[in-house]
């Protein structure tokens, strides 16, 4: 199956619902094989976290939908591989 | 089987009891495959552990609960894999 | 099949369409396995990303096209791997 | 088999018997597959090791009657790993 | 087959043809399973780049005279790896 | 076969006979699998060389007495691995 | 088969002949099974390579006598491994 095999996300949420419920609703997805989610940065109110999600023809918009109704907010998509087989970035003289 | 293949948490502990006894704790709950302890900084009276647990579908209250009966505190949840794949936290050009 | 196996390439592009379309866009392309798009730096009106694509025998003039039409612009080809076999670049002591 | 499956050891010691006398030691313990031991720093009488136990329900017990037995003291249990499977630490966002 | 196996090429290129042409004629060669060329650097008449150039009995001659008829020019020849297997270069206490 | 599987030697050495010449006599050794020897530091009359031996129930007597032998003197046992499978030293929290 | 299984030397050479026709060479001694040549440093008359020459019972008087032929002299042996199988130098704590 093509279509987009990984997704990178910085996401800005609230504290609460916690990261544990982000992740599980997000692995729920039809598409989605794998889910990881890492605290970047904890502040008063929010926290910056980045998420990979791996799976067959991921659907964005219903990712948005999940992680916009946890309360929490896409601020960029940092990496996005897509394809019959997942493609690595790879590293060339140029990012030395 | 989904749900939560990878946590990592921040704890808080008195020296007693000691991370042998918590190791085994853990590694006793039902969807624990395997558990990971690593001391990160001892005090006079605590120590900060990092815990690595891994497994099928882990139940995050258990292992609180687990944790709370040795007299320990949870800091964070510093990383969460969920889905039927463990999937890694990805190096992008943006965390360079 | 032997032709070009991997093409890295330096992006300029405006914000919208989004790479999930540039990425959906190329990976539909007939010789392509597998494409990684990864964000460099972002400017109020633009983006800089860096492409790799992988395949067997590659276009590099579809390839153009499709970036094109997306109203992106090919700042330079960093690296190509052609032939029956995908090599890598090898780090030499002239290199360190 | 659960139960411990390595445990990594600061360990002081006088520097007769030698590191090559408790590795065998060590080895033969009944739930131990394997020990690695490593100089870390030397003094005038004593001298600094690091030890990495593998095996399945390694006995602590045992161990530290061992080591002990030639002399040494345990300062440190840095890192634990028990359940049905070796559970490496996991690198995350906030070790950096 | 032995002869040579690998040749890493520091080489001087006018822009035009582009590296995309120069990795395909390289990739002809008979004995040339496959080629990466890497861009070090940028000059308003000319590029640096780097080749690695993998097979089975490579023949320089041909290699050469393909890169010239570029009107590229070869500055060094930076690794050679010869015989029935490749061997990379192995880094040595020496090399630290 | 349990016993010694890997021993890490600092050995110093007169120049004469060379560390081929002792590579090939500890290779002899009847439990020794295979040994590598490099060179850390030259003087005017003597080398300084670390000197790993891998094998089954190595006999750190016999590669003792080939060392001196040699005229060369063993100046620190730096690791030992002993047990029926080899155990590498693992990095902790605590040694970064 | 035992003896010599890998030899890297620092080697000094004029420019001619050159690293090609000194690798061909080497890979057709009986025991040598590959070579690596690497520049390490160009002079105006001389050049500092390091080879790396991997193989079964590596013959190091043949060895030197092709090296010798083509003008060049061995600076120095810096690693030799032997034995039935090949093994690497291991990193310990005291390399750090």
């Amino acid at each position: 199956m093509t279509g987009i095999k990984r997704l990178v996300l910085d996401v800005l949420k609230p504290h609460k619902p916690s990261i544990l419920e982000l992740a599980k609703a997000i692995s729920k997805l039809t598409h989605v094989t794998g889910v990881n989610l890492s605290i970047q940065e904890v502040d008063t109110e929010t926290e910056t976290i980045k998420i990979t999600v791996e799976g067959n023809d991921v659907d964005f918009e219903e990712l948005e939908s999940v992680i916009e109704d946890m309360g929490a907010v896409i601020h960029s998509i940092d990496e996005v591989a897509a394809g019959a087989r997942l493609v690595e970035n790879v590293e060339t003289l140029q990012d030395r």
